[in-house]
């Protein structure tokens, strides 16, 4: 062992690197500035003059969550891409149940050894999505952090901020038996589910990430890498021009138990398996793991990313706007019934 | 291996203990929710109505931070409940210096197995930080990650939000040399220059967890785990009874580059050492590494928390109110001088 003096980079920590890089990454967050973003010399926290212009009872809505365990697909600056706009797209999706419209957004991303093009490649991902859902990307963490993850591991976190009228909240009280349930199609598995594909695919079948992914038209990299939908658009138009009574994003816990939650006590949904498509990579996953469909649907969304409850008389007007009308609200207390699986 | 079919359990992630875990932290989580708080059954954001009385401008300030590797040494209850601890006050410290008063906090936990107890302990101590910080702990994200983190390893990440005036920002152009740097005294090194402390201490001097540290009163373990100081009372009491025109919480970076942030271009920043105290755990860990003044000043704190500049006018008034008088503004362009260590 030396006997230099210690310093924070012998000890694993390279400050000046960090800075250089926190520097780097300035211009690609101001890219995403809205008018919204107040610049303060002081760069402690991120402010934002929200827009509660209209608003009755202007109410903040937060939310928190990562990409799971597809940060051990990533190797491309594109796959690092995908796991920025992920990052995004889970935090700023889980706003919509609520109606409420992303303003802001901040990043945890932490590793072993900070790889400069790696942190760019995932903060410009989460850049371009953040433009996408019209959302300021105004900061977050970059921590050095050697003992917790090995050289090459990393995790991320992120953390979205928006603003909902509270006189406008979906009201779950409202809903009847027989109201629509409308769907938005996802683009794949997007950030949920990943041990379980992982598992399925290169342990049980024993495929390599650059393999063809059977029953897919990709690779399994390239199938499991498809970045996750982003949701803003179309839901804030419906909230515009059509009643919104219950919704969700599907994510954890899968279609079974997410499609539950577009209803209050006292109901159920029904879901036709014949009105949306499956993409092909949930047959590939359950094929290489024989998984039950019970358990396929209460880990993976099955192609509907997200669901929401609305009036009769709105259904025409969602449906022609591009979302699937895929069942309906039931009596059956609490009984999701996808078609193939029940709980 | 096993022909069976395969599960998300099987895959490494326990859903239904996940969920037992959500429900057993709901109640913690509730008993820091302020009248702010808006219940609504969707629980996929938490809710919050901002009191935005009295301001003429309302803006919304956002942080991000975790709690380093402060991580590894955590083995006890009560050293997870200070990791919980830490987490809150270095989100909601970082809110003060734009002088944004705390209004809700999630946390990101991920671990590679969730240890329902360990989870426990952390949120038990981040909800008893939120309680004192006057802020709602509204939710998080607790994932289960094998793959990412070995079994017993584990990462947090907060996020704070916060309300300012933005007529009220600290206005760095109205510094002028000569006004007043006050500061606050830190508990010990925080959750900032962990990884250098645990070089010098476990590594260097070759000292166990439960060793005494050297000419300190307590254990490494003891010493190390000491939970960060909150700064929102004192930082708050004092924009209402005095001006503060820039302030810093010293974290990342330490005492020498933080002290520059009080002040704008064209000035720098006087420290008295013998103003306020170095806690012992920094003659400890430099003795251990043998570290230069330069680097420990630029990692660690040095006893100082929490710095302000106020106008010579209301410097009586906050030392009154438990502020030391620290050193002052300075007409050296960019320049802090802690008295034994510049930049």
């Amino acid at each position: 062992m030396s006997d230099a003096p210690l310093s924070y980079r012998r000890a694993g920590v390279d400050v000046e690197g960090a800075d250089r890089l926190v520097e780097a990454l300035r211009p690609i967050l101001r890219g995403t500035h809205t008018a919204a973003v107040v610049d303060h010399a002081s760069r402690f926290a991120g402010l934002v003059r929200p827009d509660t212009s209209g608003m009755a009872d202007p109410l903040i809505a937060a939310t928190c969550d990562g990409v799971g365990t597809k940060v051990l697909l990533a190797r491309s600056d594109d796959d690092f891409e995908c796991l920025g706009r992920d990052l995004v797209a889970m935090n700023v999706n889980d706003l919509l149940p609520v109606g409420a419209r992303p303003l802001l957004f901040l990043d945890y991303v932490a590793a072993g050894r900070l790889d400069a093009g790696v942190v760019e490649s995932v903060v410009r991902g989460a850049a371009a999505a953040c433009i996408e859902a019209g959302c300021a990307f105004v900061g977050g963490e970059t921590a050095e952090m050697p003992g917790v993850y090995g050289d090459d591991g990393f995790d991320l976190a992120g953390f979205a901020v928006g603003v909902v009228d509270g006189t406008l909240l979906p009201d779950l009280d409202g809903i009847e038996p027989g109201y629509p349930v409308v769907g938005l199609p996802s683009t794949g598995i997007h950030a949920n589910g990943l041990s379980l594909a992982r598992a399925a695919i290169l342990e049980r079948a024993g495929l390599g990430l650059d393999d063809p992914l059977p029953g897919t038209d990709g690779t399994v990299a390239e199938i499991l890498m498809t970045p996750t939908a982003l949701y803003v658009r179309q839901v804030l138009d419906a909230l515009r021009s059509a009643r919104i009574k219950g919704a969700a994003h599907v994510t954890g816990g899968g279609l079974l138990s997410r499609a539950g939650s577009v209803v209050g006590a006292g109901l159920g949904v029904r879901i036709d398996p014949d009105t949306y498509r499956r993409p092909s990579v949930f047959d590939a996953i359950q094929a290489c793991g024989d998984i039950d469909e019970a358990e396929m649907s209460g880990t993976f969304n099955m192609g509907l990313g997200f669901l929401a409850v609305t009036l009769p008389g709105d259904l025409a007007d969602l449906v022609g706007s591009g979302w699937m009308h895929v069942g309906e609200v039931t009596s059956a207390d609490g009984i999701v019934d996808l078609g193939y699986a029940r709980r």
